[in-house]
């Protein structure tokens, strides 16, 4: 990995995991064991390196969701796929997205932009599930599109919680099974079913 | 109804729509075509006032929901009717939250402590659904509880959408249909399909 990606990447941790404000370039390059100097050579500022971070993060989310949707038979196992990427993550600190909200405008037009992406690839996605006779006819595609997005909005208050009473592996899975069985049809169930006993996956 | 009565209602009403900080008592006074004085005889302040409110409001609600469990015949039809009353709300000024976390403890202290009891309530709920057969018995419901009561929260943010693509009754109903189906075993989805094939409800 070159250097550019390793800032990125460690920056990107740190910033998840204490927000934004609080973790200092200084910080960045020494837990890097680099000079700051090093750091500036590859980022205007601490927004420019935040904006790297997540640009790298979308194209990569992107990248696979484009491979899941290559690889699968229907709408329903790419969304299996997707929840079993989630379930790796961990909780961020609340003051990650505060901090964004707050501090860094770009960031934010950023963040707003792919959203409205992503909804709009979204209701596009669900469409072709109703095709595929695996997700109801009936629904409410753009309701439903807004609630997938609305989704990183739990993760981020159940992050609120003192002491929260199940994992982020819990939460994500329940949350995603229970999602993706409200919307499926009979067919898209049985899909789920058989995808979760094979993989022996809790619900 | 009597005077205080009156208060509440036509107060909670300005608070839901405008927030609280922006509403006067002179203004709920004026909007009742009663003295400012009437108000103080019977709230000693805003937040006296605001609480009463909300206590009267979660009072309503749990009476309701106790009669609900007293005419139905499983847990999945108490959703449903619980569905029934909430497609009838609108969206709520996003200040009426956020007002209520930044200029008065006291009411933030009592929702908190809503929140809680409803948390454990949930859970005896919907474990009574697993034992009637008609939720899925593999089910996390501790994180189900919590999704439940988090809800409430993307009705607020539902309401920070400059242009919403649908209302708030398709919000209400396509969230709430699809988290039942999706904790919902075979005989619960039946259930459902039937009470939505029998009111005719959009899904």
């Amino acid at each position: 990995m070159n250097i550019k990606d390793r800032i990125i990447q460690q920056a990107g941790r740190l910033f998840f995991q204490y927000g934004v404000k609080s973790i200092s370039m200084d910080e960045v390059a020494s837990s890097l064991g680099i000079s700051k100097r090093t750091i500036y050579e590859n980022f205007k500022d601490k927004e420019d390196l935040l904006l790297s971070y997540l640009k790298h993060e979308f194209e990569q989310r992107n990248q696979l969701v484009r491979e899941f949707m290559e690889q699968c038979d229907n709408v329903i196992e790419v969304f299996l796929h997707i929840m079993e990427i989630h379930k790796t993550a961990s909780f961020v600190n609340v003051k990650f997205y505060e901090d964004i909200y707050k501090y860094y405008p770009r960031v934010n037009a950023f963040l707003k932009n792919e959203h409205n992406k992503a909804n709009d690839f979204l209701i596009k996605f669900l469409q072709k599930g109703i095709e595929q006779g695996v997700i109801r006819e009936n629904l409410n595609v753009k309701v439903v599109a807004f609630l997938v997005e609305e989704s990183t909005s739990v993760y981020i208050r159940a992050s609120y919680l003192e002491k929260p009473p199940f994992s982020f592996s819990e939460l994500t899975s329940t949350m995603m099974i229970n999602f993706i069985r409200g919307i499926s049809t009979e067919k898209g169930i049985k899909i789920v079913d058989e995808y979760l006993m094979k993989h022996q996956i809790e619900q």
